[in-house]
């Protein structure tokens, strides 16, 4: 393996010859050897990518760069952004808290590459564009960071979560319409109850998402506040004036998405509310989604032995011993993200809480779990929904024989006779194992006309459209 | 101890003789022997009570109650709500999910005291009121304690948490703008950095507190959903028409909050993700409260080996053994606050996912969580808010001794000589344990003159107002 | 109302006269209206009654306290421990993280209580007992809180947590063992699976709590590891020689309990692991105990139209609406419980870790936490057991129908005639709604003789007893 | 690309023509297309090839298997461990909740590749080794996913995990002798407290990693339980007589490592409770090491404006804009690592809490959040070790100045003039910014030279060695 040698403040470092990166990316390397391989999540990079570009234009619309270093910086920034370097950031998240070591990852990047890009030899003879006095001009780690990372979270959130969930709630919708009419057994404690239809218990998981898309889209306004211009502390110090406003608009321009520059740069440096606001509500949503995936396969169990009011698509074999069974795996999937995703809503929490003074520095773990959470729950409900909603199906022949079984339809007779005396109906065939009808009239509290006349399952719904 | 005998559908059961409750409450006492004594919030108590107003009015209007019951029942409400019987609902949270026992608790005290009301002796003849088939009309558990819970819920929010973190929030803005002049070094990684103002960064906390009570505010809307006319599976079963929108408009006349019906009542009963919201946004406040009481008790730590930067309030002796010593016990009370809602916030979230098909049974241990987050925060605020914050002094000796010390006012020369030779006088000056000045001008990089124009830490921060 | 004046080294505070608390109490009444009222564990405060006594006989046995004060602390440590004085102590949680207003609330208690004892009248003349002297000597509050909640703690756990798990286990081994030839289906996924037998599967959960226990247990090593004698920071200023050993061998004597003084005294101020250890094996039974609450539930489900394979009692009216309903209540107060103590473990794990150098300042709340999760686990499961689990029996005939309506039997025929072709004849029965038996013949892969002879239940379940 | 065609029960499948996995695989591919690529940790699928190989042997020895296919699975197995396939092993975490499809694909892989090693090409002709009939013989999904889960686990816990947090603690330890006579303030409550040595305060950092590794140790005996012999639900259907001991035995064999045969097989498949066993210690050790983390960067503050108590190694410029700066970054990994893992727990609890009848479908979250927890936190430490604690050095000249400053020393007179008259001293110092000798002469309640006698702070730190 052959090396050049890259220097920093601190002296020299030997690189790999054949990556980009420089001095401070291989200490990086070298000093935080914690769950290699590379993870920092590529989303950041390309949030670097966005940032670093704008601000080589705002830096030279206010006279602080020269148009030539701008249009270098920028051309690596699209490079980028098509995916072409991607294996020249191998650092991990459990670096330094500020994210520090990545964004002198993307600054080396940036300056070896347009070395290539203006005809030179990278690590020979002075550099064309500088890392810190030019990629990194008028910001800090501490503002990049956390304005890559909110690119980053934005995009994830509008790009992948919001239209994954949209998605399945359009499939449950048009589910509950479908079956708006299908009348069954309706349970609470697990135990029967009064009956609703197979639409109105879909038209509940629709509502839950409804709220959860709402509750994610309130907390976009947080997110889109980005701390570029603070620099170092929040104060913007180094930056030209008018920097901070002229760069967050070249942001929105660049990703097509309404960035604003953060009213109070303190906060966006040295608290990251927005990602706990915004991870509240994926939590909200796994919580959601685990109660959605365990209705449908607690309603699909069986084939002979469970629920089995429902049917959904069986998509592999489920079983490595036990022939021909087949499994709910779509909600197990969905259910299994459920549960990352609470658990990093906490890791989320405790990084959060720790800043300290003018920064937080739990940057990369807060950003990561961010991203992780809005990918799993937006690729889970598009793998739930192609693979398991779309095909649910009622089981008419179940569905209308546990109904007409039920004890519960006594309730209807409530208004009728009283709670009491319904009760001793209920009971009664219960401890015999006969009819509600039955012993209704046994008792003598209804007549078998009434009774056919008052409880009708039908009638018991809320009215069938 | 002597009793009375009170009857349910399963048969006698003894209560005792001076209480109002019946055999259901009392069941419950005798089942569910966990933690005791009584744990059940009575704001939920008070909920129900504006509620089982609100139904008997509806029921009333609507031709189902006779006004002499409407009454008789509204009356008890009103003394529930005065605090009058706060010693009859003696339930746990640890009981049926669907918190049947506490609604039928209420509606146990609702028939008694009415029959007491009424001019009659509890126990004797006949109940004047049923507690089923009147207080309980029209309703079932599984509306009327998420309703119950909602009140309580948005209640204390908007009483409480609200006005308590933004009496916070006012004095921390107050405190900022008299600190806009007071340049101090920063601090990021918790090593020195480049100045801002102390005003500055309170701004950053007021910032956060800012965003946490917009996300708060923006949960409230879930909240004012109300499940009541759902009845038992959410179909509005055994209630007349119009009963759910009626029954709405009457619990927000009464509480003066603006209540609404839930436009679908499978998902008010079935989920409690209202819950799970509007606690994700005070987990939050937990969150930016940390960071704020953690950064207090730093700036102030000393008096000698600290930082001590600023002066807070001695309001007690801080030790039971070294003579003299203060410490910042609000902060210490507040951070044990946000640790328990960030706990909190996981009970719920667990409680949350796992409702199944058309009722979540983790009503109680939700609803509670919700309250005890909800009033810890808001007393929590106002504790530190006066005891804390209101007090909170610049040491103005020890800001300006520590300021004019700092080597990261070489940041201010990046823009006149580079980031690179910036570096070699801070490391040079850290190394001999000397001025940055002193170095600037041996290196030669620098003269005496532009180093004291260029160097101002009163220029580093953006502009004093 | 009317007061008296006490005093502290911040000067005169007014205590009302009833009250057998002093200045320093009072200061932290007024000081932390948090959560009001009074929620300091009573568990702590009996737990400092032990040690002040145990310091007191210390004390005196190495020359540092007269035995007349010895007697007196004693005398009130005796009766704080008999619940004569449960409201004298009416702090909150959220105080100094410390715990140093509950300790002062002790000690000032003892004090004047001992000023009665000894014939005066609290509040006049010079206090025959000093509370900081005498009460507190050679102890801080910083000892003393982590020895009275470790105390606390290991009391709750060995007499409320362990026997209440161990009850439930040993019904549940009961029934496991008296099912143990009860063959029915089994599930895996929700889905029909191969037979089993209830026993079995009641096993499974012993087996968890076994476990459960025996890692509970492992905690209590540490737990019983005392601070006191660390002093202010673990060093053991002002202690005489020779006290830290003895001071536990009383506390040890005087608990009836396995407690040593801490190798490290600095581990036992600075950081609270042991309560972080302890709560993660309660977190773990919860973890435990919702699986098989959870199958309880799901087993019991019905009476109609759920699983129905096992039949609990019911032990009141399930709902104030549907009359005859039953549920499966103690499994949702268990359940809750659960989600509860998941919660505290988030709440212990945030606490733990925020010590800072010589004192980890969220004593009361981690201590309140565990101690909740301990009483509410050992609760739990002894009113699930006695009004739940010790009620099981199986529904026989539910049971032996869906056993025998399983297609999952087939697996039986997988070492005869190979996985593919027993997948084949299962998946042709679930096709056409046939047994096993018909598809197995009319495939031709197994004769009627051959297919009775080797798919027998009983056989499958790895041999009855 | 080119295909081949691949077969099971649910029919034809088009497979990549040079990946050695078969359909079932592939349609997992297909199926669970969620936050790709492969996430499925490698140490899962090395476990499979330990217990694969266990398989085998014991089958072949029980007479279930011709010795020809045991070594040709054998010799798979061996190149698996030697990682010659880790590219053949696609699949996700976000599958199947038992890992049936991950079990599949190494059945698969297995089963193609021995087909090469036997000379034949894969997809051609019959196959040599079947991957149901003979490489999963006596085996099912449900029971070797938890086996290979608890492989891969202890494998981490005893190889990374605990040499990592012991290669810290020896550090620490050293650190803590070499500096036990270097005398410094204390500090509680944030605030200046009486002294202690410096070797005192790193011997607590001690005590906790040897608690927390004794935690971790205690879980081992449940972690070394397997699951296999169970098969589908536990009852060890279509294994041959003593094949559940004897495949342990193989495995402990292979593995070098304790392993046995769970007691009870309904627990080790219905239940993980053992990963939350583990995983409960993982979060501890997570809790400990977050705070000794935050004493190293609170003492390491400064360089001018904060403790600066002691010295940490320089390792990489800290800031991308302040020139020489440096940060104390390894203790920053090391904290994100902590808040990753003690959000991991929490999707540990919620996976393990919802096992439903015979089986744990969370096992593919539970085991991928066990095992990045122990790698990180193993490796953390040794960075940590490596590249901070073992250059950590006294800053005397400031320790000494801050020791000679503080008001704490005070407490040394508490046992000579009572607390208050220390109090008094104490206070007036403060006030008057004087030293506490001063004015405990100026108030005349101690001479010179009794102060000089009285106050040594090396007398007040329990005895220098």
């Amino acid at each position: 393996m052959s090396f050049r040698i890259e220097k920093d403040t601190m002296g020299e470092v030997k690189v790999p010859a054949d990556k980009l990166w420089g001095a401070q990316t291989e200490r990086s390397r070298n000093n935080f050897k914690i769950g290699a391989p590379a993870s920092m999540p590529l989303e950041i990079i390309y949030g670097f990518a966005y940032l670093k570009k704008a601000a080589a234009y705002t830096n030279c619309e206010l006279g602080a760069l020269p148009i030539e270093k701008r249009d270098l910086i920028a051309q690596v920034c699209d490079e980028i952004l098509e995916g072409k370097h991607d294996n020249q950031f191998p650092l991990v998240i459990w670096q330094t808290g500020s994210g520090t070591q990545s964004n002198m990852n993307v600054n080396e990047v940036i300056a070896n590459r347009a070395q290539q890009l203006a005809g030179k030899v990278v690590g020979e003879g002075e550099k064309v564009i500088q890392p810190n006095d030019d990629v990194n001009k008028s910001q800090s780690s501490n503002d990049t960071f956390p304005t890559g990372m909110h690119i980053a979270a934005y995009k994830k959130v509008v790009e992948n979560t919001i239209p994954g969930v949209k998605q399945l709630r359009d499939t449950l919708h048009k589910k509950s319409e479908a079956f708006k009419n299908v009348v069954k057994i309706g349970r609470t404690h697990l135990m029967d109850a009064t009956p609703l239809t197979l639409g109105q218990e879909l038209s509940g998981y629709v509502a839950q998402l409804d709220h959860g898309i709402k509750a994610l889209e309130n907390t976009l306004s947080h997110l889109s506040e980005l701390a570029l211009g603070g620099t170092a502390v929040g104060t913007g110090l180094n930056t030209p004036k008018g920097y901070s406003k002229r760069v967050s608009e070249y942001i929105a321009k660049f990703t097509g998405l309404p960035f604003v520059t953060a009213p109070n740069k303190f906060e966006a440096l040295a608290a990251h509310d927005a990602l706990v606001e915004t991870h509240g509500a994926l939590k909200q949503l796994a919580v959601s989604l685990n109660k959605i995936a365990n209705d449908v396969r607690m309603m699909a169990s069986g084939p002979r032995s469970g629920i089995g009011e429902i049917i959904i698509p069986a998509n592999e074999p489920g079983s490595s011993i036990m022939p021909g069974k087949v499994n709910p795996t779509q909600c197990e999937a969905l259910t299994m993200v459920c549960a990352q995703v609470i658990g990093n809503d906490v890791a989320i929490a405790v990084g959060g809480m720790q800043g300290h003074y003018e920064l937080n520095v739990f940057k990369p773990v807060m950003a990561a779990n961010v991203l992780q959470s809005a990918q799993l729950i937006g690729d889970a409900c598009v793998s739930f929904d192609i693979n398991c909603a779309a095909g649910i199906e009622p089981n008419h022949e179940v569905i209308t024989k546990l109904l007409n079984n039920s004890l519960m339809l006594v309730t209807a007779l409530n208004t009728k006779i009283g709670y009491y005396k319904a009760a001793e109906i209920a009971n009664t065939a219960h401890k015999n194992g006969t009819t509600l009808k039955e012993e209704a009239i046994n008792l003598g509290y209804v007549t078998a006309e009434d009774y056919d006349a008052w409880v009708k399952p039908e009638d018991m719904v809320g009215g069938l459209k």
